[in-house]
């Protein structure tokens, strides 16, 4: 083809595009979606960005699509998020997908497990190694389709009310904790129990449960643990970047014209990264002021608790494998992201950071 | 008011919106963008992270924000997007601000400065810590409103084609390394240049320039640049995590329609996460072969030259600030982030990554 036949067909073929494109638009219809989630309405981070992330599908469609938000317990209870959109009564919920590892364990590695991945890990798992797709294939036959949408970070170890030195500190300890990081919590002697945010501040209280773990200080700050609980212990190994889904009914999902599913694909990937970042923001600040203003005491976990909690999580892991061929392929799959991924980190923003820090006097 | 007379209403309102929502959702108009970027056509990363951002737009918003997307030369040459922007000529670019130092010294922040901020910091530092309002204010005075739109991590600290033991080693280096880190480099005594991506490798092979950075391994092994250089140095102090803007037209911005500001603003964050996870997806393999395949030998920048490094890091910043009140704000707010924030990740997933690695036996 010469190059002059090139530009005019390629003119007509732009108008011709144009004028096709036009129509759809003409015909686009209103969509009302109903999102249920997790969390107590207007809770910092995990709430207020899965607020977030729904009013922004309204503004960024020009109102096209349009979300109704349900925080936990105003349409259906917190724990109910996944039955009631997997039941096509809602269109979307927001949660941490850890919460319906009784459904199959393989959820819980699209929240977080212990030992898992950091952010950084995860995200590179979840967009580049096969993480979307293994989601993807646990989650379709739930009639379920989920994209990431949100991140606390690293979480921390809990809050005690003494402190924990050695494994039989743990013993008979009742303590809230969710996801596959409660199983490595009970092969210690621990009582795990899994509390909805929003009935955990009630139970410490009371001393229904001795200690719990939630998230980070920014948002253990705003849940007042320190009224109840005085030690708080870093880094957790149970819940390493817990990301939160946005679930989707499938049916709902797949009736999408191919642009509103990418138009909610960015907005979730747009809220992933944003949540995250506003968890790094305000969490270094939130420590000083428990410390300060709460007398709050920062324990690190010892290297004793770190190994009796590394053997855990292998028997823990074990049990899961064992599930079935989707569960093996899935921690098949993380492993290989943790190595990959967690290893050229320490080369690059570890080695960073502890040689910035050396030279600024901080180490 | 009633709960019923509040429910009736807000089903009229409800209507109301609907109703006056589908007017203008009929007269949208098709709008032409011209995207130009400072990187070659189909390069790893940077690249095709430029290109598939100018793709979303278009299949996003259904066909009605065309991109047509230019790689460097292709319309204008790579350092001269910023004025083909500026000037209305195009509507975007996609570059590394840091190109536009000589403008004004503020740029270089909202791409990456020496001992700077890595990706987690930046983004905090971007959205939620004052970054981004900066980058507005620096921005407008030119035309120009960006946004971020893709990073690459903490870059490695270059090729040399011999060992860089001391100061006196850089002496009279010619290296090409852009930004406010070649300014530090300058203070040592080497002479710094800054070509674009496409020029590096036929300067480095002629012998024009002894020594380069770009990216890291990834990158640096599409540029093949382990033919003429031996020597892969890490962590690199001068680019701790580039960040990439979409740049644009501050005309065109402030007439789009504020769905289509989100629309961008959405699709820019999306990418910018996107490509950070896809070089730490794909950086640790590429680091394995480089040693492998091609005999590169993997050296860490000691504590002398890194300490020399800080020491004229200090100057250089001494200068910047001394440029303008704006340059000042920039970098007390730059200061601030990668205190807040740094200084947080060191007991979250610093501490985390550690722990975790010495129970996986890692160290």
């Amino acid at each position: 083809m010469k190059r002059r036949d090139f530009i005019t067909k390629a003119s007509l073929g732009g108008i011709a595009t144009a004028s096709a494109l036009s129509t759809p638009a003409l015909a686009q219809e209103r969509i009302e979606i109903a999102m249920v989630s997790t969390w107590p309405r207007d809770f910092p981070g995990l709430g207020t960005g899965a607020q977030r992330f729904a009013q922004s599908v309204t503004d960024a469609s020009d109102g096209r699509m349009q979300v109704t938000y349900y925080a936990a317990g105003e349409r259906v209870g917190a724990f109910d998020s996944f039955d009631e959109v997997a039941s096509g009564n809602a269109q979307m919920y927001h949660a941490a997908d850890y919460y319906w590892k009784g459904k199959h364990p393989g959820w819980a590695y699209f929240a977080t497990v212990p030992f898992g991945l950091t952010f950084t890990e995860m995200d590179s798992w979840m967009k580049w190694m096969g993480g979307q797709e293994l989601h993807d294939e646990l989650a379709e036959p739930f009639g379920i389709k989920c994209l990431p949408c949100g991140n606390t970070g690293v979480q921390w170890g809990g809050w005690f009310n003494k402190e924990i030195n050695s494994v039989d500190d743990l013993k008979g300890l009742k303590m809230r904790i969710p996801g596959l990081g409660g199983d490595v919590m009970a092969k210690l002697g621990a009582s795990p129990v899994s509390l909805p945010g929003g009935q955990i501040y009630e139970n410490l209280v009371s001393g229904a449960i001795d200690a719990t773990e939630w998230a980070g200080p920014w948002n253990d700050e705003a849940m007042k643990f320190y009224e109840a609980a005085r030690y708080y212990y870093y880094p957790g190994m149970h819940e390493p970047a817990t990301q939160f889904s946005l679930g989707m009914n499938a049916s709902f999902w797949h009736g999408l014209r191919e642009s509103d599913k990418l138009l909610l694909k960015h907005l979730a990937a747009s809220e992933n990264a944003n949540m995250m970042a506003e968890y790094n923001a305000k969490n270094g600040e939130a420590l000083v002021r428990l410390q300060q203003d709460q007398g709050v005491e920062i324990r690190e976990f010892n290297d004793e608790l770190y190994n009796a909690f590394g053997r855990s999580a292998t028997e823990v892991f074990a049990e899961v494998t064992a599930h079935s061929e989707l569960a093996e392929r899935i921690h098949k799959s993380f492993l290989n992201a943790r190595k990959t991924v967690g290893d050229f980190l320490v080369l690059n923003d570890v080695a960073y950071i502890n040689k910035r820090n050396k030279v600024l006097g901080k180490q």
